[in-house]
C-alpha cells in the first residue's frame, strides 16, 4: 500500500514534516499501522514548489527510510507547498518514471490505490488521453494514465470535474471489461495555489485519508512536535494515514468525498465518478 | 550511439567475448570509433540462451564497464547463442525497461538507432500493436515499439517480412508527419536457434554492420585471441562495430540487407520495407 | 534483520529454492516472523558455485522482492552449492560492497547479526586484518571485517577455529571498549565443498537458525513443494527462518553451537569463541 | 579523469552555471578536451550551501548528463558557494560514498586525481588518520582518506598547511612503498566562506586548473552567455577544464600552487608538501 502526504501551509523544510514527527511517513515507510501492505519500499518521491514556476520533484527507485539523497534534500529545502510519496508497486514496473507524484507544467498529481485490471483497460484509456498529452507518458504506472486523463477532461480548469470525468471513464472501461470494482484510492493533486484531495472506491470500501484538524489544536495535544511550532495557523496536513498518537488531532474525510484547501477557505464536499455517457 | 553484438556458436563463457577481446564491446563503450557519439553510459542489457525454454535477460541502467554484476554473471554463464547492447539513450527516460534486448517468449529483439519524431507517431504505432500484446509494453523506448509491431505483423513465423512491415509502417506513420527519415538503425531477432539481422535507414545512410569473415581464417590472424581457440567452426559473430585490430577479419553488411544464421546455412539478402498499402 | 538461506546438495534452479516455498526466501524479505525487524530491503546478494573456479556474486541495492534482475538469473543459474542473503542495514550505508556475501577466491561468508559498538572498535579489528587483506575491503560493513578476521585466523585451513577467533577478538576489543555484548548473530562460509554454520551471540541470546531435518521426511510432508522431488536425498538447507508451513521439519539449531555438512558426512558441535590470549 | 568545479559569488540557480554554458560540465562528461580519459561516467556530487549550517551534499551513480534528479535539484537550489563533481573511478568501486564533494562538518573536499598506489600503502594511511575521524569514513576513495588526513592535521585551522601535510605523508608513505610519484591532482576545499584550491603532482605534471578572469571582462566577451549578467561582480569559478570557447577569460593555476577566494581578497601562492619529518 502506498503512503502519500500532502502539506500546505508557511514554508517549512521538509524534513521537519517527513523525519521528525512520530510516526513520520519514513516511518510508516516500515511499519504501517492501516495499510492493505506493511512494506514501502518500491521507490518514492517528492514534489514542492518554490520562487520557480514549477514545482521541482525528486524521486528514486531506493527505500525511502534509508536514501541518503533524500535525507539531504529534506533537511535543505524549504517549501509551502509539497507531496511526498511512498510506493508499494502493485504490478508495474519500480523505475523512476513510475514514482509519484507526476508533474505536468504546475500541476502535481499522486495516489494511493490501483486501478483494477488495468493490465485489461490500459488500452482503452490512453486512447482517451489527449493525443498532445499522449507522447509524456514516461512510465507504465496507472496512476500517471489517471493523471492525463484528468488533465484531457480539464484538470487546470475545474479538478472535482476532471477528477470525475477520470474515474469514470475508469469505471465505465473497467466494467466493459468485467472488473468489478474498477477503482481503489486516494489522489491529490495541486497547481500550487490549491489543494484538491479525493477519497473514493467503486466498491464503497476506499482506503483511509486524514486531515489535521487545526494547527492551534495539535500544537496544545502534541507540546513535543517541535514543527508545530515553526509553521503558520492555517498550515494543513492531507495523510493517507495520521501521524503521530493523538488519534483526536486528525479528521478522517468520509467515503466517496473530497476536500478543497485554499485561500478561499477549506470545503469538503460529496465525490461521484461522472460516466462518460453523462459527461457536458 | 548504440552498440550491439550477436554470438551464435559453441557454448563460451560470455566474458571470452564482451571483455576479452582488443577493442571488446565494453571498451566501445568508452571510445568508440564508428559511432555518431562516443559515449555509451546509458545503460546495458544481455540475453542469453542456455537450457531454459526462454531466454534469460539481465539489464542495468549502471554504466557496463564499471559494472560488477555483468562481470560476474558474463565470468560464469556459457551460452550458444546471446545478444549484448550497450545504450545511448535518444530521448526516452534511462531506466532498466528501455534497456535492450527486448524478449517476448522465445524471442529476442535489439535495435541501434531511433525512429526519428517518435514523440509525434509513437501513438499512431502502438494503435496498431495487437491488442494481445499492447499490455506487455513495459518501458517508454521506441525499439520496444518497433518490437511488438514485429510480432504484431507475424515475427515468430516470418522475421524478414514482420521486420520489413513493422520499419514500412514506421515510415508511413513517420511521413504522414513530415518526418523525412522515419526509420535509422541495425536490428537483430533471434529464436534461440536462429539469427536475423538487419541493415536499413529511411535516407539510404545506416549504422555500420560488421560479421565475422570465418572463425577460421580469424584465427590465423588473431593468435592472440584466445576466445577463437575455444568456439566452433561455425561460431559468428554480428556487431555493429568491429571487434580487434584487423579490418580484413570483418565483413561489412551492405546498405539495406538482412541476414539470417541458421543450421541450414547463412544467407545474406536486400532488405525493403513492406508499405502498410501492400501489405499481404 | 537480516535473512540467510544455504543450500547444498544435487545442482538446482535458485529459483526453485528462492521462489517457490511457501514463505521463501523473498517473502520473508516482507513478513518476516521470527526476525526483529519486519522488513528487509537494503539489498541482497546470491552467491552460487559452477565449473568456475571461483564462486559467483550478484548482489544488489534493490529491494529483492522486486529486483527483476534476480529474478532473471535464478530462473537461469543451477547450483549444487549456494548462498542467498537479504540485508537490513544497520548503520553501514546501503551500497553493493556491503551486501553479502562477501568473497574471498573459492570462499564465501555471510551473517544476519551485528558487531555491537562496531564504529568503535572498527579501527583495532582492522588494524588486525593481515596486511595482504586489508587492500581488498571493499565496503564498510562489520561482516566484511569479521570475514577479513576469520581469513587472517586461517579460515582456510580450520573454519571453526578461524571463526572462533575472529568473534573472540571481536569480544575482546568490544568490551575493552565497554560494549558489553559485543557480537551477535549466526555466520555461514562455504570452500565450495564444504559448509560452516554457527549459531552465537555474546549475550546468549542469538538469533535464530534451522536446518532441514531430511530431505526424505520433508517430501512426505511437503507434497505440493516441488523443489523437494527435484533435488537429492542429501539435499540440506540451512536457514535463518524456517520455510513452509511445517515446523516439524526443521531442527533448530542450539544456542553457542556449530555445524558442518560435508562429504564426510554432517556434525554439529559446541561453539565457543576462543579469546586473543588463548590463540595458539 | 574527473571534472570539478567550485563556484563562489551572489546566489545563483545551480543549473545556470552546470548547465547552460557552452562546454558545460555537464557536457564535459560526455566529451573532455583536456582530461586523461574522455569519459565521465562512474557518479557524480554536488555540495551547496544554504541558510542551513551545514552544506546539502547530494551524489549519485548515475551518469551525470541523464540523471533527472540532478537537473530537478540545479533548477531549484540556489547557493552562492557550490561544488560539483563528476568521477571517473580509477580502482574504487562506483558507489555513492566514494562520490565527491566529501564533507565534514561545515567543511567540503573534493579532488581531481588520485593517490598512485593506493591499495598499497591505504593502510598506512588510515592508520594516520585520527581515532575520532576513522569511524567516519563511510566510502573506500583515495580522496575520502586524503581529506581525513588533512582534517587531522588541522584543516579546519589552516587549509593550505593541513593539505601540504596529508599530501606530504602521502608523498612519503608512497616513496617508501617504491611508488615514483605517489600524489597527483587538484584539490579544492571550503567552509562556506572561503575556498581553497590547489594544484599539484609528485611528477611537476599536475592535471589542469582554471578560474576566471573577472566576471566583468567575461560579460563582454560572453554576451550571450546569461548567467554573467545574474551574478555579482566577484562571482569566481574554479574548474578542472574551462568552460565555453573564449580561451582568454581563464587563467589557468601554474603547477604548484594554491589559490585562496575569501572576503579579504583572493591570493595566489606556490605550493609545496610538507614531509612527515618536517611537521610542526
Amino acid at each position: 500500500m502506498c503512503r502519500w502526504l500532502a502539506y500546505t501551509g508557511s514554508p517549512v523544510l521538509l524534513s521537519r514534516v517527513l523525519y521528525t514527527p512520530v510516526h513520520s511517513l519514513i516511518d510508516q515507510s516500515l511499519h504501517s499501522r492501516l495499510g492493505a501492505e506493511t512494506t514501502n519500499g518500491d521507490g518514492f518521491g517528492v514534489g514542492w514548489y518554490d520562487a520557480t514556476p514549477a514545482p521541482g520533484v525528486f524521486r528514486s527507485i531506493e527505500p525511502a527510510r534509508n536514501d541518503q539523497n533524500l535525507r539531504e534534500l529534506a533537511g535543505h529545502i524549504s517549501s509551502p507547498l509539497f507531496f511526498a510519496h511512498i510506493r508499494a508497486a502493485i504490478g508495474s514496473a519500480v523505475q523512476q518514471t513510475n514514482c509519484h507524484p507526476f508533474r505536468h507544467g504546475r500541476w502535481l498529481f499522486m495516489h494511493n490505490g490501483f486501478i483494477d485490471g488495468f493490465a485489461a483497460i490500459k488500452r482503452d484509456l490512453v486512447l482517451a488521453v489527449d493525443e498532445s498529452l499522449f507522447p509524456q507518458i514516461q512510465g507504465t504506472a496507472d496512476t500517471e494514465v489517471l493523471f492525463c486523463l484528468a488533465l484531457t477532461f480539464g484538470l487546470e480548469d475545474d479538478p472535482p470535474e476532471a477528477v470525475a470525468r477520470a474515474i469514470g471513464l475508469v469505471e465505465a472501461c473497467g466494467r466493459a471489461r468485467g472488473v468489478e470494482y474498477p477503482f481503489q484510492g486516494t489522489v491529490a493533486t495541486t497547481d500550487g495555489e490549491s489543494l484538491w484531495v479525493f477519497r473514493y472506491s467503486s466498491q464503497g470500501k476506499s482506503r483511509s485519508l486524514f486531515f489535521t484538524r487545526d494547527v492551534r489544536l495539535l500544537r496544545q495535544h502534541h507540546p513535543d512536535w517541535e514543527v508545530l511550532r515553526e509553521v503558520s495557523d492555517d498550515a494543513r496536513l492531507v495523510v493517507s494515514e495520521p501521524i503521530g498518537d493523538l488519534p483526536a488531532a486528525w479528521v478522517e474525510m468520509p467515503e466517496a468525498s473530497y476536500g478543497v484547501v485554499s485561500k478561499e477557505g477549506d470545503r469538503l464536499l460529496p465525490f461521484a465518478p461522472r460516466p462518460p455517457s453523462t459527461a457536458a
